[in-house]
């Protein structure tokens, strides 16, 4: 093992920039601000993946593939939308290269190749997707049309941080057309609940549901809804968005249905999306000074065996680690046996530690004569020996319980973070000395939002769904406001 | 139903295009040469892609991604894969857009956000994921370091054809790193017949495994394996393709490991690919006139259920289409029950032919009394009357019957359009007459090669793995050969 990681209480960024990579999840590239996901990285993603898949089918969305570049007069067509991506577009130009005559071996744009019209990357989808549906929707028969694409966008961003802010990215975005403005906005607030639902049962990550403000929506959307989860640093990390385009996108490509009286009418649309992103948030929430913390859900191994080897003598204790790991597959758990002798045991402990395995079951000479095991628990790094007998269903009954203990540490460390705060010098003073979500009053303008935003960098996370009605008066103005809503700084 | 699709035999082309855009499996977009691939098609896709992501990973792969872009320089590293490619790369030379100042409302490249080095949109991926692979292996315990990669990548084509030939498609990408050259050969041979298994067995299509003539093989391998498969016009798909990369790669990005004795030498590597190609190569082999033909493994719906409503009384036989479906799902058969009163029996019969779904069901009030069901088969077009008894069974055993039978016609087809031929004259004549693969001698060279393809738009498809020792003499020059070599008119 290499030395240490960073601890977190000492250099929070400096413990996830190592964590991330020591732990194979993920590394700079070549490419400016592009990564390349490692396999272990991936391996979590996939889960996310299935996971969401399944859910989006379940509410009875199918998936499609649009193309990746968007032709400029597409992009622009939506101006919100093309003025909020415009300055982080990557553009192709040409479309061939061609020796260098200059440099023997090297190879240059072929001037001679200029396309006629230029091509975004996109950095997100409803242009190409709407200019499509034009074809695909006449009539209320169409609809609701409920399309998901799985795909790798571009955003060029000037400053990169692995997973949570890369230029290339890998994304869901969901892309719905409806025929009526209240059943969009159901769509919009389903699918924020199945966000909800996932960050909650599967990254064992408690969130708070909101609406962004006006300010902070989506360029495009008339309604911007999040989830919002607090990192163990006090920053706060926007975990996924769905939106409610109202028939923006609709009137920009020329989307109408005629309805079951023969009306035309535009369409209502909304789009929704989470990203590489919830890597970030999934390794900030719950990991130690040690290494990652996997809820066993996500976790490519949810259990690694490792045999104590010594001398020469190990073909029974191989044969039942071999034995356990097919006990232990046929239960349903996901298992790495790591028999390999290039490693030593304390090796393998330390980096099974590192890379978040929720359990590790060790297992020596002196275990099998007892018909025991030594089990240790990544989430809490305690130790137990226990019997073989039964194993499966111990293991099992563990999973589900790490799975919950994850999730109520994060809880508990959003409500110890979470403060209600009146006055605006208390305020500053809390994002400093003790960083987290704060439930503030605000006259609702977006002067006041911009001006708290400039003096202390905390931002409005969301206007809470689940808001209580509170009759108040703004932190920064006196201006009266009916209800609290949620400041941090964000990532 | 709007007009017949054109026939197969009049014009296979039209009846291709038509196809692929009436059975909803993918249009052209905005984008020249890029293609929507639409929920039903990418339906199809998903299937092949589930399926061949186990395989990879029953055979030691694991996924991972790596950037879209490539940098010029990085680009260019390994001079014959840069050369190959060079001609069709789409290029990234600016990272923002700004507002016109002419065209209120418009937008355009800003000239001052030109990248200092251009990025290539990946064609394919060998230097990016080398350069990194430079940065994860070092030793032999390193090794072998076996990836795939699912992806989205660019080929600026002139002609396209949905499916077949377009800008972007999307494909996975193998790329390997071995110790030794015995094992990269071993591994390159491993994923070919993974690929013709997967064809084989899921594609239903029977292909012909072999090698390439050095002048078809991929920019940079030193060998590239393929599939072979026949379209019912006589014309040959590649279908996939696996390439022994030898050190060439290692070399230009230098990447060397410690062998175990300390010595200091290149890696050896392979790559392997295949693509939405092989929707084009599915549609092509098994349709006909009335549409798609699905075989049962990767048919998004294995049934269709469709009740035969009369009046108003439906309220059982409804009931009972839902409780069939239950139980065919139970049976772990995909099922869609279509209950829609939008549309009347006839027109979703002519629809599920269209799409390929493998047996229809039709249920009617008098069928209920008969406890019986009218049961169609696709691939046939054949119908019966049978009982509600035991008809997961029933069902079960008729789908393995269809995926074997539509592989057997395959075959059969195949067999027959397989020619031995010795004179040139008779090859030029059954190239235009009766199309399909030609067995024939040929010398060996590179000219030969050439000159037949220019004469004759055959080309050389591959040398055949299991070709049989024959002395022959070359049909074209009379030289000597060795051995037949497969010919055809090619996708």
């Amino acid at each position: 093992m290499s030395k240490a990681l960073p601890k977190r209480s000492e250099d929070y960024s400096g413990w996830y920039n190592e964590l991330v990579k020591r732990a194979d999840l993920a590394e700079n590239s070549a490419v400016r601000g592009c990564m390349v996901i490692k396999p272990y990285g991936f391996a979590i993603w996939e889960k996310m993946q299935q996971t969401l898949d399944r859910m989006f089918k379940e509410t009875g969305h199918s998936n499609a593939y649009f193309p990746l570049f968007v032709p400029k007069s597409l992009f622009e067509a939506e101006e919100q939308n093309a003025e909020g991506f415009a300055k982080e577009c990557a553009v192709v130009t040409h479309y061939r290269l061609k020796n260098d005559p200059d440099k023997k071996g090297k190879l240059m744009v072929d001037p001679e190749a200029r396309l006629e019209e230029e091509l975004i990357v996109r950095p997100t989808s409803e242009a190409i997707i709407w200019s499509t549906y034009k074809g695909w929707i006449q009539s209320y028969r169409d609809l609701p049309l409920l399309i998901n694409q799985w795909a790798n966008v571009v955003r060029w961003e000037m400053r990169t941080r692995l997973f949570l802010r890369t230029a290339e990215f890998l994304w869901q975005e969901g892309h719905t057309a409806h025929s009526t403005k209240a059943e969009a906005i159901e769509e919009t607030e389903k699918m924020l609940g199945v966000y909800a639902e996932f960050a909650e049962n599967f990254l064992a990550l408690p969130v708070v549901k909101g609406v962004k403000t006006p300010n902070e929506r989506f360029a495009g959307a008339l309604d911007t809804y999040c989830i919002e989860a607090l990192m163990q640093d006090g920053k706060a990390l926007q975990a996924g968005t769905s939106h409610f385009l109202g028939q923006n996108f609709a009137k920009a490509f020329d989307v109408k249905f005629t309805d079951k009286t023969g009306t035309l009418d535009y369409v209502w649309g909304t789009s929704w999306g989470v990203s590489t992103r919830l890597m970030g948030a999934l390794i900030m929430a719950h990991s130690d000074d040690n290494g990652l913390v996997l809820p066993p859900k996500l976790a490519p191994h949810q259990v690694v065996i490792v045999p104590i080897v010594f001398g020469d003598d190990n073909a029974v204790l191989l044969e039942t680690c071999k034995q356990l790991k097919a006990r232990l597959l046929k239960a349903g758990i996901s298992v790495l046996l790591d028999d390999r002798d290039t490693q030593k045991p304390g090796w393998k402990f330390a980096e099974y530690e590192l890379k978040g395995v929720p359990v590790r079951l060790a297992i020596g000479n002196r275990d099998l004569q007892n018909n025991s095991i030594e089990l240790a628990r990544r989430d809490t790094l305690t130790k137990e020996t226990v019997s073989l007998d039964g194993i499966e269903d111990r293991i099992l009954n563990l999973l589900d319980e790490i799975q919950e203990s994850i999730y109520k540490k994060a809880l508990a460390f959003r409500e110890k973070q979470t403060q209600k705060v009146d006055d605006y010098e208390t305020f500053k003073k809390q994002l400093d000395e003790n960083p987290g979500f704060i439930l503030a009053h605000w006259d609702g303008t977006p002067e006041t939002e911009e001006r708290i935003k400039t003096e202390t960098k905390a931002t409005i996370r969301c206007i809470p769904l689940d808001q209580e009605k509170e009759e108040g008066v703004c932190m920064v103005t006196g201006k009266p406001s009916s209800g609290r809503v949620l400041f941090a700084r964000a990532y």
